[in-house]
């Protein structure tokens, strides 16, 4: 029998590290500030659910929002309760969700889609590997300078990244492009995740404004946000074929290449108007 | 009951689609190459193991690239046959490994860990989160010059991301910095373990050269490239402080952040000698 230990404080979300720079032709002893990367484990009602690599921030938050992103509870008021606590191996994220969503979940686990930023682990069967996604509302309308606006503003809330160079960030912006919170994480869905989380638990809405991703845009983020119902899905890098259909199905408008205040709209461009 | 259909022809590596590119306060019309995800599972003596988001690329080599690098198998001649097939849903990587492999699979399956590149999904317990790893042997030694060389050498290889923008790239290098051969994929370890594949089918070992990639280096990329006796693992991007430990631990040369003729050395820095 494995006991977890109980420690004190959850891992820091960055450490120094030693390593040697080579550059024109000299080598330099350097130490750096490197990303932390520690095996989470979202626990509901005493059962471990999954365990996912992320970035040990906004923790609380990266439950809620992959409880909301995969459909496990409908609302963040059914997360009854959320703590993350470390133990040995890691960390557990240890929510209490109604009962109902509880049965429902193990009733789910038996055919788990464990999806995730690279794949879909997990997943057993293809028929399993892509949820149907019901259609996102319509609203709202989102100038194209605004989208470069939220994207400009990005990187004043990159902290981790700045320092490490290794995380990916999801941000929400208002309409006019104003960019309200941004959540960092190795992991790009997990950013996601956390952006829902802090947006749902704050009681924030997905109708007005649009989400913003420094990564590409794969299917899987399409998924997490139309689920959630967000409107707009803008990435700074490249999205997949597989995401542009899955947003079209779902009334998504989903944004690539957003950068040097450019973008191309792959899906429901109806709502980026000048 | 679902029944699989058979389908002729493997899905293209990229669709043309249409979108909206917006420059300068103007729009206009484009049609882009942008590339496919597609679900594939990967199924062993007919039991369906995993599914994961992949480019229709090189598949066979995935399939016995991921055997390899998850310790399925210990060696290339354990996989009898291998053959990608379209079905509906996706794709099935069909396999037919030794026997006495299989047996041990399914034990596995009971605590399996189905790593990704960005999470853990399909671990359920974080004592199965990261698994031990055996220390990769000595050798070889690598100038810095010639990492360098070896991922100036790596766009010319790129010619999914050329047309895509989307996916990345896993090479092999001789020590000199020539480039023996380069994977593509959605998923950055799905391309280090199409690489791994592809080496293993033609017979190469990893005890000469060393392998670059184009993102960053997650811990499970140091992972399947330790199981598999990959020596000095290059990454363009950052590590996270895990890959660093488990390099450490794993006797394997964890370089970052290598591009215009730089790189940091993490672990192991022993065998970039000028």
């Amino acid at each position: 029998m494995i006991v977890e230990e109980m420690v004190s404080a959850l891992p820091l979300e960055s450490v120094n590290c030693a390593g040697v720079r080579w550059s024109e032709g000299e080598s330099t002893d350097v130490s750096e500030d490197i990303a932390a990367e520690v095996p989470v484990a979202l626990v509901y009602n005493g059962i471990s659910h999954v365990v996912m690599l992320a970035t040990p921030l906004d923790l609380e938050a990266f439950g809620v929002g992959f409880s909301l992103s995969e459909g496990i509870v409908a609302s963040a008021s059914e997360v009854h309760d959320v703590e993350a606590v470390a133990v040995d191996g890691g960390i557990e994220v240890r929510m209490t969700i109604a009962s109902e969503r509880f049965v429902a979940l193990k009733e789910r686990r038996r055919n788990l889609a464990g999806r995730t930023g690279c794949g879909l682990c997990g997943t057993e069967s293809l028929q399993h590997a892509i949820r149907d996604l019901s259609q996102v509302p319509e609203g709202p309308r989102v100038a194209p300078a605004a989208l470069h606006r939220a994207f400009a503003g990005l990187p004043a809330h990159q902290h981790l990244f700045k320092r490490t160079g290794a995380v990916h960030a999801a941000g929400w912006s208002r309409p006019d492009g104003a960019l309200e919170l941004a959540c960092e994480d190795v992991g790009r869905h997990n950013a996601l995740d956390k952006l829902i989380g802090s947006m749902a638990m704050e009681g924030h809405a997905f109708d007005a404004g649009f989400a913003v991703i420094t990564s590409r845009a794969s299917s899987e983020m399409v998924q997490k946000a139309a689920t959630v119902g967000i409107r707009i899905l803008a990435a700074i890098s490249a999205p997949t074929e597989l995401a542009i259909r899955l947003a079209e199905q779902s009334n998504l408008t989903l944004v690539g290449f957003a950068r040097n205040a450019r973008h191309v709209a792959y899906a429901h461009g109806k709502r980026l108007v000048p």
